[in-house]
């Protein structure tokens, strides 16, 4: 190897002509990265999970295409052009690492997350061999196995791999329960097995009709079953349906039970559902992309009993846990399916005359070719908090969601949707004072559906909080706070309902 | 809000059990913050891009177990064990940042790619809503638009996404081109239509079969068509297997032709295929993952003519353009069908009755929910080069190309696979000293088989570069070397010969 110790990164700019020549981007690109490193950590990471920072500066498209120049151009900018430019792009953009950024179903910047995620761009991984990834492979499967133990399969049985996102993961699931069922699915396609149907509930995440259908399925074949008052899907519904189903001479073949659902963050009766499965021999996938993170919890993990029963499991640890985006896993009982079924043995990849045990090469359980390494952010916050720090995580969200469901009882004008939430989503109603005392009169609700969104509209415009409302079924518009960032306190919880007064005191409808 | 500008970082740590005081743990993740950040710029990012340094520290999967403690546990470790372990996962990493990885169709770390990666980590962002990601969905929508312009689409008309890798966007394709011919697929699903063919090469990606067999057409169903002597599919072939699959009574719908094979870099003659689309009524998918880059020059982009009447397009840019995993986009000239074909318009992320342009809210077009920003870091690589610099990045890469071919064609030992390959992959066999003369023996072709795993062996024990081999139908076991880092130079094609050289002279097979 030449002794040559110069740094060699990429260049596009303007190359000498003798070939042979080194490089004179060195100090440049060293200068440029450390200059920009030191905007990152102080401007960027330090100094917007404060408090007294904006969650959002509201600004309209139109201002940010004018104060940024998004359009790609012919020519380059200067490194200080592009200092520039970093900062702009961090100002305008929402603040999703701030305390009062409680508007979905992820938030915050771990520190460790953060330094795993870096750390993996530094060394820009794609998963897909032992060869080319030794490290991420390996970590991928401690951490599946480990994940799996938690979901209570004996000796972390089974299988999973990293997905982008929990919608593919669902969509896995519902791949693995198919082929199953008829392996002849992959090479023959859905016209050499009989009409299938999965079922899930109405409160399910909108990705399992979504996925039916990009599967060839078709969404109508996913069938949506009753809810009950409390968000749970409704087993007798479950198997009333399921009947019907067979009665029009289709195949029931999965059902998608969900651990934590979307807007209320109910649990699904998984035992009952699972005995249900095992009646109509039924595979049983259960979405615990939100709620699966209880399960790091001695106190909260009862949500999820019956889990154990299921044949595979979709677990997000970018929700609950805080882990960055994007940190998805499909987990699987069986232990060759996902390989089974996705699996194409492309001779270019997965050689198998390499000269170490290629069993190593995981890359084939995927639809993915190259692949993003999602895993080390998520393993480098287990080992930076240990089981134990995730459960004192876990336990402080549902400390606050409580404490903050009880605070809203107290207050006027706060109206819970359910009195007794299951996850770390509450659910409420602001009646502003205008509307006090009408709640019999028939354009109430009317009334009520249009306050949300007038509220939305002077948060965001303040940067105060951002926390989503929404309608669902015969519900009017109603606000969910989703707690999931273990440094709020108490003393924020008090603070959010004093905004939603604040904001909503005068709010005309 | 209140005054307090505390760094709020969420903790797993010990709580106070007053919970209305002020978090104690600033200090201590600030301190923790600079220190891996410094681990991470002078010994991850300076130290591994050297010629110097190793491409690789092979060790074996039970070393590597052995040396990184990878099982997580319950309790938590101190800081100065985060930062040793992220050495540690440095350096038992491939180190795909280093000029002599030429193993895959990605490599390198660009410097503005990076600090664009770092940015989206730091700002951690799920693109879906114009609400929760202002500036990536307007960055999104600038750079997808530019790209359509390039392909060659009248002022970039048409409509387009990031998605997870290339095999995704590929699944796209086929989800696009179903809809547009028998829209009730989404709801009924493949029962509902006739039975569905696609064609593409047989040197095609393998992710259009596999694709084919998750989306429920089946891979079978997914017709290989021959590629002549150059690795371009063969159109004759093509007339043919689509007139055989309408004699079998089912329907071809489109044809997935590639810009830039995975092993042979050859591009399909796009003209004479858009033809025939015209003529049988079938959708075009450009597969351009690997080529699509050569759009940026003007020298080379010839090679892809015909891309411009495309039905769509995948094109990577963390391939052939260096942006760091993973940056992969599909394109499509049709408006609306993106978002018909995936939408399912979930009322709790996508509500109408928002106070600004709902329009702008883009992520029903993906089947993914929650995504990753993968636009920042491309985005600003552009700001950065400028079209011009990739255009020169482009051309620098083809000019290695020709002359590392050139060079090994003056050599001993080398034997082309291909004379006159298209893109930057050049393939060819190392025939060692102890086979040289015995060309015409009968067990040639089976010993020289064996010669590229031993090389490659010896190779990654060593560290000294990274190559990589495979056999290709009737071809025994050859190496591709992949040029995709601009920072090479011609010096660097003659170290590659000579270490081939070193490595294979004394190979006995």
């Amino acid at each position: 190897m030449p002794a040559d110790s110069d740094l060699i990164l990429p260049v596009a700019e303007e190359r000498s002509d003798d070939l042979f020549k080194t490089l004179p981007e060195r100090s440049k690109h060293e200068d440029f990265i450390r200059r920009a490193v030191d905007l990152l950590v102080e401007r960027v990471v330090f100094g917007r999970s404060s408090r007294a920072a904006k969650v959002v500066e509201w600004t309209t498209p139109d201002d940010i295409k004018r104060a940024i120049d998004l359009k790609p151009k012919d020519g380059a900018v200067s490194h200080d052009q592009l200092l520039g430019i970093m900062a702009d792009v961090a100002r305008y953009s929402v603040n999703t690492a701030h305390p009062y950024f409680v508007n979905q179903l992820f938030s915050t910047v771990d520190p460790y997350g953060l330094i795993g995620q870096w750390l993996t761009d530094a060394l820009n991984p794609s998963v897909y061999t032992f060869e080319v990834a030794p490290v991420f492979t390996l970590m991928e499967e401690e951490v599946l196995r480990a994940m799996r133990t938690l979901v209570g399969w004996r000796d972390g049985e089974g299988d999973g791999i990293f997905c982008p996102g929990g919608s593919v993961a669902n969509g896995y699931a519902i791949s693995c329960a198919r082929y199953y069922f008829y392996p002849e699915i992959k090479s023959k396609g859905v016209y050499a097995v009989p009409k299938l149907v999965l079922f899930t509930s109405e409160l399910a995440h909108y990705s399992t009709p979504k996925m039916a259908a990009f599967m060839g399925i078709g969404s109508d074949n996913c069938v949506l079953v009753k809810a009950d008052s409390f968000g749970r899907m409704d087993v007798e519904d479950l198997e009333t349906k399921i009947n019907e189903t067979l009665d029009e001479g289709a195949t029931p073949f999965m059902v998608t039970a969900t651990s934590g659902t979307t807007v209320f963050g109910a649990f699904d009766p998984l035992a009952s559902i699972s005995m249900l499965c095992k009646k109509y021999n039924l595979w049983l996938h259960v979405d615990a992309a939100w709620g699966g993170g209880a399960l790091m919890s001695r106190k909260h993990k009862y949500l999820l009993n019956g889990i154990e029963r299921a044949d595979s499991v979709t677990w997000n640890p970018h929700k609950l846990l805080a882990a960055p985006q994007q940190c998805s896993t499909f987990l699987i009982r069986h232990v060759n399916i996902l390989k089974d079924c996705h699996s194409s043995n492309a001779k270019y990849l997965f050689q198998k005359d390499k000269f170490y045990d290629t069993t190593y090469d995981t890359g084939d359980k995927h639809i993915q070719c190259g692949r993003r390494a999602d895993v080390l952010k998520f393993w480098f916050m287990w080992k930076a908090k240990g089981t134990e720090g995730f459960e004192k995580h876990i336990d402080t969200l549902f400390d606050n969601a409580n404490y903050f469901l009880e605070h809203i009882k107290q207050r006027d004008g706060f109206k819970l949707v359910l009195e007794q939430p299951e996850c770390t989503n509450v659910m409420f109603w602001f009646v502003p004072p205008c509307l006090r005392g009408h709640e019999n009169e028939p354009d109430f609700r009317e009334r009520l559906h249009k306050v949300a969104p007038k509220i939305k509209e002077r948060m965001i415009k303040e940067g105060s909080m951002m926390v989503t409302y929404q309608p669902q079924g015969d519900l009017v518009n109603f606000f969910r706070i989703v707690f999931q960032n273990s440094a709020l306190d108490p003393k924020d919880m008090v603070y959010f309902a004093n905004e939603f007064e604040r904001l909503g005191k005068d709010i005309a409808v």
